[in-house]
């Protein structure tokens, strides 16, 4: 069917590829049923643009905890897509520009696309394009009405848009009128136990007892900070035991594990 | 009689049709009673412009939720008229300019109407145009300054001049002294369950059967949001099922549709 | 008397008497009691600012709702003195100008006006002068604080002013400590019941037996509001009746104007 | 004895007394045994820095309501003292510049006058100088802080400096540290109604069985805005008696004058 | 001991010996124990930071009402100290500079410090150079950032530096967190009744009589608001007495006295 | 073991060396055992991002009371790190730079170390570095907006980067979401009684006797604080005991260490 077929293509577009690889640097491992449901309704949008005639603009926002994989998803579907222009907006590339030179900067990646007849943008983290902090609060007035306005402008005649925003804020981009924009929103949430523990399956670096008991005190982590979480337990409390347990010759040792834990939840 | 006539006239003025076309790609369905009724009266104030003497400034404002269809009713009643100037004011085509700058083009729009007879200007999505932002709340006080004077200055003797705004956010253009500078305001609703059923009949891509169902289930929806339900709706629930439906090969399936409708509302 | 030889009194002042003009297109009607002493008073001013000795600086404010006929009572004052300086200073002819180029011209009328031993300065909409807007509020204060001054700085020796204000947003007025500093104020109401049977009178728009019916269901109505309702009304319901109305032929519709009286309160 | 040996001493010095007389243009008439008292002990004041070596710098703060005679009576002091060099700063002179011009000029009266032995210097209206306007409360903090170190400065070895600041705003300068500064603070009274009887009286324009409950009806009115209502009355209801009555031929007619007194304090 | 040899020290500083002499142009009187308890720790600051290894910044704020004597005692305790570069910071030096200007001036003096091996800075009324106002409250960032950077940079290596600040806003200080910075801070006191006794005595203007029903009233007074009134109290209520009072010839009326107290502290 | 081995090790890099050991001049004591175990999973954080392949990005804070010791075993974890590139980025250096200025100096420091395989950047005082005061509170968002997308951003590939941050300000950090930052959060506490007596001893100031009322009397303060304490109390309550007491031939009177301290907590 069309979700098997798409992800068979090899996309067919240069440099940006890099990107969207770097934003799943590790690969990407089964992180559940609901992850598994947003990637393949984000593939049936892909769909949508492509062949229907009358969505030339379809908009999706994919919102949750920091570091639950939301940035690694949309790049994830970008790659997948066969679209011949897909470009993430991220202010990794923009630090400390103007936030006019910001909204140029952006105002020009829709207009590239524009001329491509298939594309997707990723706006990435969007709160930190519109250089939100929650004092105040503050953000950039001048990109989030080029943002709102960009979000709901056709495309020239012929030509069509997919757009993926990401964000951790869902509250401040629904308090300035964000959520109405997006066609579709979907919550990337974090790992509940038996996410966790196919995740730590996986990984293959605890001893098997010891899976279920990890599993469990983890308690609703996102994946980015599991991940931290092992690399810190894998050094042991003496140093010097990850090259054991990355090659598998040893475990963590869960106990080390557990203090571990604890300094990153406190 | 009147109203009947106006709708056989083919307008002569040029190159902003294009404008007002781009606002109703899709063409126009009948939405229901509420529709009509607020076209209706637009049409009366074209009339009015046209033959009193007492009224060389009417101003109307269109609001209603985001989506309801504001901007295609005032481009329609644009393209219906027979006036030689009808233009429509966009932050589309202003993205990222400067306060002042966009000052600048909306007074342009208004001393180019002062030369023509007979005028229309549609003011799209005032809050877009002023900037405004909920949190804070922000927007340019410079553009507000300039559309409350624009608003009550009469044109020179012997022109005249019908304005169109529209608007999602009547709270904020109250709370700023907008809404008594209009002469008449009129809201353009979401879909009623009545009016889904006939929108729903026009478009022929559910089962006779599934119809009823499904306009119940919509509560309330705007035109648009409607639009891209059923876009979605038609890719079938593993993709490649839309060229049959629009074809009207098959239908869609009322299960999947219900799937769609809830990651609409969420 | 001085009221009566004042009234036939043709004034001598050049260009700016259009401005005046403007604020009055549609002639003067009789508004009842309340507008008629305003403009005796308003005389009685002028006499004082003439003739006396320790006036030479006289500051009269005039406040109401929008549309209830401030601009066209202190037009017609300036229009009525027989005084050779009588300058209107609006916020139309400077949309869009810094507050700081405001500033120089408001400060440029009153200098001419030192030059001249009898003026009259018109500060029409003293609120959009002063950039208002009631969210914040903002204002400027550049300019706020320049008519704070002059509204307090005595002519130069031998050199009489007399200045007019208006303004819908008292509040705000009094609030920025503008009221202290106006000689006096008076209340320009809306149309009561009796005033509106006056005005409708003399329109002859209705027929007779519906004129009281008409005047009730207006209730407080402002001057300008009721223009645009009659106007609305004799188009008639399909449009096409305004010419037989306006001529004196046919009469306005009463159930017509009820439906027309009801869009514009709503 | 002293006090009135400074009264008949003809102040020497050249054009600013022009502003100080510009103060109190109609003179001064008595306005009761508050302001007397207020006038003598700033005499002192004249005195002390004259005189003593401990005292190179006083400043004495005037305050109290809108048109109480504050400006009148520190002018009246500064003429009245024999000191070659006495300066009135105000908003009058610096109308629309920006607040460090405002600034620099402030400063340069305060530089002149550590250039003579003995000076005044008079900051009227403080507020107005600050550019102060309640809502907010905005206000130019460069002006303020500029005017907190300047009072608190001592003049070079040898000068001396008298300072009378004059406002009707004690509650704000209040809160921003300013009274603290002063040495002394008066408070310039409305006119109890004694006071008003004495006003009235050498006025001469009432019949003298009128006087009382002319002044009774006053309760408490500043002195400028007496002068006002007087002038207004003078007018008599038809206009034309003015002349009438500042020649003593006609008296004012108490029950026009009541009708005044109704739209001054409405 | 120490203390006393330190007193005894003619400071070889050049032109800024002027600027401390400045702040206490009456010379000192014994204003009581507390004073005294803070001179003599303050010395041994100046001790410590000489002598010791580990110390080679120290802060100390001098805090207390308005007038209270703590700019006299921060300058004394400098002239008192042998250090070679003694140096007042202060707002009077700096009057209507930008903000960025007084910043660099202020690193200007820490930086001449850094190069002698002992220093003293004085920040005369922190509040004034942050250019402070409560209501906002309102102050320079830019200032308050650079001085919590200078109050805790090490000098160089070998360099001693002792900063006093002065302050009568503590509240404030502590608000943006300069009290946690400071080394130690001491409450420089008004003028117990005691206190007040003593200073009366040594100023001797008073009849022995009067000495004790004067203190008594004086209710807490900072010494400089003392010094103010009985100036004005030595002027007699005529004027004229002060050279007779001066001299010794005259004691101070005890009732005009009373009076002058009541203008001041209403 | 790991620990040790590490600390044997003399780091091979220039400069910035000095600018580490300006956070430690007085060497370093034993401060207890949660220092000591903060010291050690620091190190365990040196070693996780130079063996491990997932980790090139790890990011730790300390947070703790102002004068905890933060800085200094920030600078000793980067001494006593093997890397190749260490630098501290503290506000010291940037005094009154314009914060994009600031912000162009730490994007240099981070983009020098994506050149070096193995990097430590220390982010000295947070809120300094961010102009942060807590009314308003203030803060530059430019700056934090930067600081935020650099603790987010991966290294390029092979690169490896370890980031400390120091605040005493957690709260406000959290407030605008910098707390999720970091990879890794741990408190620097003030001294409990056992910590400061382990101090006090090594000190040796003190008679043996005294050492426990001293350390009970000190009640959590930090380590800055009680070396000012203690520099204050040597200098004896008639200054001139310093010396010998470094020396070790007095030892600081006790009663004078508690008047000390009482001046140093008021
Ligand atoms: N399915 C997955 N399998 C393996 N690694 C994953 C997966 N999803 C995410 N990751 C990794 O987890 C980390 C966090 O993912 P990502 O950056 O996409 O999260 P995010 O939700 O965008 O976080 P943030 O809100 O901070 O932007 C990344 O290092 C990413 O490579
Ligand atoms: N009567 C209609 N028939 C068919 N399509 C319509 C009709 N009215 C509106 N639409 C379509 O619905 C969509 C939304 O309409 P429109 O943009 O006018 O809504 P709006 O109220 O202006 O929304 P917004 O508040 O977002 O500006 C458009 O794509 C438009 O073409
Ligand atoms: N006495 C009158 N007779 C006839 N028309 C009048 C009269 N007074 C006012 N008008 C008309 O009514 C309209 C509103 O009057 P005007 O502009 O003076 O009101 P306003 O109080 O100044 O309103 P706003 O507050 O909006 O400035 C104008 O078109 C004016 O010509
Ligand atoms: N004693 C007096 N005799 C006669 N006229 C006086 C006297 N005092 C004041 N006036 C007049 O009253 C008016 C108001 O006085 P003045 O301007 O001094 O008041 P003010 O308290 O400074 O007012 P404001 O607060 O508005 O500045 C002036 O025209 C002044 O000439
Ligand atoms: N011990 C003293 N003997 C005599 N005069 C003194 C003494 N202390 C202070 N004064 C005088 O009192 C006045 C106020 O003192 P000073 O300026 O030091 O007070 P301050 O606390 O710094 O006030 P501020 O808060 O206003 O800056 C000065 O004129 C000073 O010369
Ligand atoms: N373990 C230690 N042994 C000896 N001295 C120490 C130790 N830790 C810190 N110090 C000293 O204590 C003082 C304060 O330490 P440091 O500057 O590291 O504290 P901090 O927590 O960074 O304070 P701040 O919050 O003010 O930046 C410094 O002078 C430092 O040299
Ligand atoms: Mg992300
Ligand atoms: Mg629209
Ligand atoms: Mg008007
Ligand atoms: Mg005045
Ligand atoms: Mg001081
Ligand atoms: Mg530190």
């Amino acid at each position: 069917d069309f979700l098997h077929a798409l992800q068979e293509i090899v996309p067919a577009f240069g440099a940006s590829t890099d990107d969207l690889q770097r934003c799943r640097l590790n690969g990407m491992v089964d992180c559940g049923d609901r992850h598994k449901h947003i990637y393949q309704r984000a593939i049936l949008l892909v769909e949508q643009v492509k062949l229907s005639k009358g969505s030339p603009l379809v908009t999706c926002l994919l919102e949750g905890p920091s570091g639950s994989g939301k940035s690694a998803l949309a790049a994830t579907v970008g790659i997948d897509s066969d679209f011949p222009y897909v470009k993430i907006v991220s202010a990794e590339t923009m630090i400390g520009l103007h936030e006019s030179t910001k909204c140029a900067q952006i105002v020009k990646v829709f207009e590239d696309a524009y001329k491509s007849p298939l594309s997707i943008i990723i706006l990435d983290d969007i709160e930190r394009l519109l250089e939100y902090v929650p004092i105040g609060p503050r953000f950039s007035n001048l990109i989030s009405q080029t943002l709102l306005v960009l979000l709901k402008r056709l495309p020239p005649k012929g030509k069509k848009l997919l757009v993926f925003g990401t964000t951790s804020e869902l509250g401040f981009l629904d308090s300035i009128g964000f959520c109405d924009t997006f066609s579709v929103t979907y919550n990337v949430p974090t790992l509940k136990t038996e996410d966790a523990k196919k995740v730590l399956a996986q990984l293959n670096v605890f001893a098997d007892a010891d899976i279920d008991a990890a599993a469990e005190a983890l308690n609703d982590m996102p994946i980015k900070r599991l991940y931290m979480l092992i690399e810190m337990a894998a050094q042991g409390d003496q140093g010097g035991s990850a090259e054991a347990i990355y090659s598998g010759k040893e475990k963590i040792n869960i106990t080390h594990f557990f203090d571990c834990l604890q300094d990153i939840v406190r």
